[in-house]
């Protein structure tokens, strides 16, 4: 199995690093041709190269691990050498605004589109061994009419690159849920450090400070494009989330202990269950 | 060094088995005689009793591991007991709203407060050996009255405890940061678990929501209690961080990009510097 990573960033060069190690060849594209001279010594990959059309015909695979915009671009710009039986796909962390394009744009190559729920709060390759998937949720996002072969290969990517839960989901299912879990999340982390406005915080913290915050140190290209991809879920998540904190609020004011005991049995309990 | 621990409970058993194992001679009440048990039988104390009468005068220091609400109570109730030159201290979350009435009840023993800033989401003494105090923090709260030789010994309770920073504070200053990155945190987390209505979000999560999410596992009497004595500097906190997240919320509305990466490199900034 050939297959041709185009972007090696942390998550490109993650896919390489492990995908090297098992049955796969692994060529790599990126536009930085510092990235593909760091994955070529480390033998992430057999080679590589800052121009795709030198591998794209030979590959029984194309993952892109490039941002949400980029992937559209990308698709466009080398459709012409797209084959039949070839398979597509990316990792990008939102679907609903690019998938029925990209799935068109692919043709006659099978198009379907996933998402590993794993990273770091760094950027780029040199990070790359340091992505955890033991453990982590892999999510494949068909179309109705995506072919069930480009399915049954992802999850087999999946799970060689370690990942520990593989579930296959609509996108739109899959933006409404990763709007709530991870945007909903760093927008929190981003307001809750933006409002920080003492000098000296960091004498004061606790665990809990330091957990909530750690997504706060966001890349800021990546996740602007996120949040704006799926804007329309993630507004709905941070007006739901401001509906809790207000009940919170609320019983501050009224000076109510019951019903702050309510809410924090009931967070409690959720999230116990979660961990089941 | 006789110590008197009032209250073996996680934070209190973290105590005795820590300064057991030190120059410390370490005594125990508990109103739980199960808990007196736990601890004499793992030998964080030499011994205990549900009556703390029976230790009070002969110590040379008593600490309280019980609930705000609790310390005025028990202060009231042995006042007659305490003696001069003896030290009382608390390990409480909060401190404006009672440390000047129970400095007063302590007299003629020296009263100081202080906060260990170590914890875990779990209740009671059979989790005390799993509380991390090395890389944490310890606040020492005096009022502008308190005697120089209770700091002190605060300062190498502290150090004995294992914890790494230890800070001298106001009982204000101590209030307004901890309403920021202690409750205000718990906050959040409470309502972004609550916020959760679907029954397979546990399919969709990743590392952040794990990390935002884990102090939502909340012990409810205790922190009932810890935000109503800081409810004032807490309703300060969150209407704050609601003003930041609308900031996100505007520029989601706005589908402003620019103003969403500004957001971001001031996050990922701050952040950053907090780790330094």
């Amino acid at each position: 199995m050939k297959v041709l990573i185009v972007g090696l960033g942390l998550i490109g060069g993650a896919y390489a690093y492990r995908l090297s190690q098992k049955k796969y060849e692994v060529y790599g594209c990126d536009i930085d041709s510092e990235a593909i001279s760091y994955a070529e010594k480390k033998q992430y990959i057999l080679e590589g190269s800052t121009d795709p059309k030198k591998y794209i015909e030979q590959c029984d695979c194309i993952i892109l691990g490039i941002y949400p915009q980029a992937i559209l671009h990308f698709l466009e710009t080398y459709r012409k050498y797209f084959k039949k039986n070839q398979y597509i796909t990316d990792v990008c962390g939102v679907k609903s605004s690019f998938v029925e394009q990209a799935t068109v744009l692919a043709e006659p190559a099978i198009y379907c589109s996933h998402h590993p729920m794993a990273g770091k709060e760094k950027v780029g390759i040199s990070y790359s061994e340091e992505c955890v998937f033991e453990g982590a949720n892999f999510l494949i996002t068909p179309l109705d009419r995506t072919p069930k072969s480009i399915v049954e290969f992802l999850k087999g990517l999946g799970k060689d690159l370690g990942f520990s839960k593989i579930t296959v989901i609509s996108i739109d299912r899959h933006d409404k849920m990763i709007g709530f879990t991870s945007q909903l999340t760093h927008a929190i982390a981003v307001a809750l450090v933006n409002s920080d406005e003492d000098m000296e915080t960091k004498n004061f913290i606790g665990d809990s400070y330091r957990d909530l915050t750690r997504i706060a140190e966001i890349n800021e290209r990546l996740w602007s494009e996120l949040f704006l991809e799926n804007r329309e879920y993630l507004l709905d998540h941070i007006r739901h989330f401001e509906e809790k904190l207000n009940e919170i609020q609320t019983a501050l004011i009224q000076k109510d202990k019951e019903a702050l005991k309510t809410i924090f049995i009931a967070s409690a309990k959720k999230r116990r269950e979660m961990e089941k």
